[in-house]
């Protein structure tokens, strides 16, 4: 395998990705959510490590129920019990599992800018499953794939981002890929939490949840003491979607979150299973759309 | 599946199963330990997830070895390697896996009724692992069964509890499994580790290592500080099985605890693997009556 | 199984075991190196837990991905997730996964001696992934596998090995299979990391680079608090092989280390992947001859 067609496999980011191959990786989830049988031998006799630097029981679930589906073997090494945290000891550990002859790693990790130089150094694809305040591109996707599974095409779609962008992977990769299937992404922060370098325009409260789609985010309000939101309560009074607002989201919208949700700060608890809202059914669409990123890396 | 089939898939306690539902696990048990087959294909393609909410390295390990030899996919989730902790937020990650497709859920946890109100929750069986200070039913019939492969059958057996019943779940558990079987219980414990609510004499430790069944409880002193027992050593002394008492149990008794043991506080170390003790053949009776469990949650 | 059977097929250590065996595990280990199936089934329906009451990704993950190879049924338990800590409640432990039906042990832990007297009371084999400061027998083995990789034949070799030798179980399992299979050993560390107790010539550092094979052993110099070497970089200069100590080493020579690293402490960052270095070809090594080990403690 050549470097260019290893970065090819490997997903680090959706930045660089164009429509036709964000199209092919949805149509291919969809293929995959169609199977009835449940574990099948595609990727039989292939070990693929869950390589989590950054705790998150969700995702590693979610990409360990794809691996498994798929017919894979699975590696989960949790940094929680690990002594690993700094750049140069990451690229240890995961060229010591590449050592060890794994075919495919899914790595989570904070510190910005490791996971391009390790995609570089290391021979075997790599998935991004968040890297710090960069990318975290399968949500995204899946994202896309609840968009598309509601409203056909993503084309003209008219997307809110609402919550913590500055600090959000998610908000950046979905800026990038529904850009790129030609969907209109606004944000919607207080001032602390705007992400200046992201082209996009923020709206107000009253705008964005007028919007086909509206996606809170996940506030961690211990980031932002210095901010001008001094408590959980004003922050959903401000930025929240509560009953009260999600009365005036349009019949066709849905409402999306990332997850795991703050009930009763950025989104009221009652709305997390409401009829628009898509919430499990994103991470329903999470196993899907991630067995078809772990076949493109393995399957080239 | 309906609501009720559903329930009745379900294992959350043994509180309302009737006599002929007991034999029938228990019976199924018997076939699943007489396999000479270590990993079969029962359920294979279905996933099991293992949601430990509390952390439980031997209860964690006896149904992950049922799960896989009964060929099925395992998930584990441990509550110490996520931030998972209250009733709203441990229903979001259940709901969540079971977004994913999980087919049936093993879960303990710490908050009292967040079972029973999950159950009502979520569409796939769960399976109690020990809930709180309230029912632990799989233990229950690894205990009965591990009674009946000793004395036959349980009807007029006399079985003595030792120990903290206040906060034991294992304790509830039998109390309900062992009266509907026919089996006399009663509890033997110091004032302040005794259940109001639950109707069984209290007896005093004498008379207690005569029954047929002496089971001791882990005790947790650090629980009971204001108590009468100021050390381990004074609750050896006064409710401990001592090798100077278990000369006095009757020949044809065994001893029992469910796990882990604290030697030489409730048990003298010695007694461990006593000819007369069973506490080692309950864990390996663990196994198949698990296997029996689980089957009846996936299959029917 | 005899009691002297299950010792033979237990792996406690290198010690005792002649030149015969060594070369039969090295000569397995190559055989499973060159298969091109990487999942078989030769242990299909076999279950062996990894108990690791020490943490050790690294080791951990060698031992699962042989396991796995080699078709066997995993378990992964880590005192990480449990209060297990001392000689007696290890035991309990063991003999409770024994109880559940594993067919073999992959253990590591901290307390001197108790591994031997785990192996007299436990019946299933044990496979020693790491005592105390004992021995380390599957490191020896990977390593003189590498050796042999890269020389044919131990006999006659002089091996280095630098550092921390009074706390280092790899130092301990290396002289005693290394000096079985003919090789010269020597020792270099300062006073205050020499065992007194092990027979081998302690040499200077410019003295040991000369060697065929020059191994350096992770520091922690946190162990040394009243030593003479007061910093990592007085350390370094003192006992690491730096980049310019490297430009001396012979150039059939070969560099090894078991991982993991401290860079710029006992080795430099740049030499981890220098042409000369066996580091990561060590990590690949590990798992043929784990797999070797781990058949050989299951098939006798």
């Amino acid at each position: 395998m050549t470097a260019i067609q290893l970065m090819q496999r490997s997903l680090l980011g959706l930045k660089g990705m164009d429509r036709e191959e964000i199209e092919s990786i949805l149509s291919r989830a969809a293929y995959w959510e169609q199977q009835s049988v449940k574990v099948g031998d595609a990727l039989a006799g292939r070990f693929v490590a869950n390589m989590f630097f950054e705790n998150s029981t969700r995702t590693r679930f979610s990409f360990e129920v794809a691996e498994k589906r798929l017919g894979a073997e699975v590696l989960n090494f949790s940094a929680a019990v690990s002594s690993v945290q700094k750049g140069e000891s990451i690229y240890d550990t995961v060229r010591t599992l590449e050592s060890m002859g794994i075919d495919a790693g899914v790595i989570r990790l904070k510190p910005a800018g490791v996971l391009q130089e390790l995609a570089e150094r290391i021979k075997v694809p790599l998935i991004n499953a968040g890297d710090g305040n960069n990318e975290h591109p399968t949500q995204a996707l899946l994202d896309m794939y609840t968009m598309r599974q509601q409203f056909g095409s993503l084309s003209g779609l008219s997307v809110s981002i609402i919550g913590d962008i500055k600090h959000s992977r998610v908000a950046r990769s979905n800026l990038i890929g529904l850009r790129e299937m030609g969907a209109k992404v606004s944000f919607c922060a207080p001032g602390n939490m705007r992400a200046g370098e992201l082209d996009a325009p923020y709206i107000g409260i009253e705008e964005a949840i007028r919007a086909d789609v509206v996606m809170m985010l996940r506030v961690q309000l211990e980031r932002h003491e210095d901010g001008m939101i001094k408590s959980a309560e004003e922050y959903r009074q401000q930025y929240g979607l509560t009953v009260e607002r999600a009365a005036r989201i349009a019949p066709h919208a849905i409402i999306m979150h990332p997850a795991p949700v703050n009930r009763d700060v950025e989104i009221d608890g009652d709305l997390v299973e409401h009829p628009q809202s898509r919430i499990f059914p994103q991470m329903q669409n999470g196993v899907p759309v991630r067995m078809a990123v772990i076949e493109r890396a393995l399957r080239g």
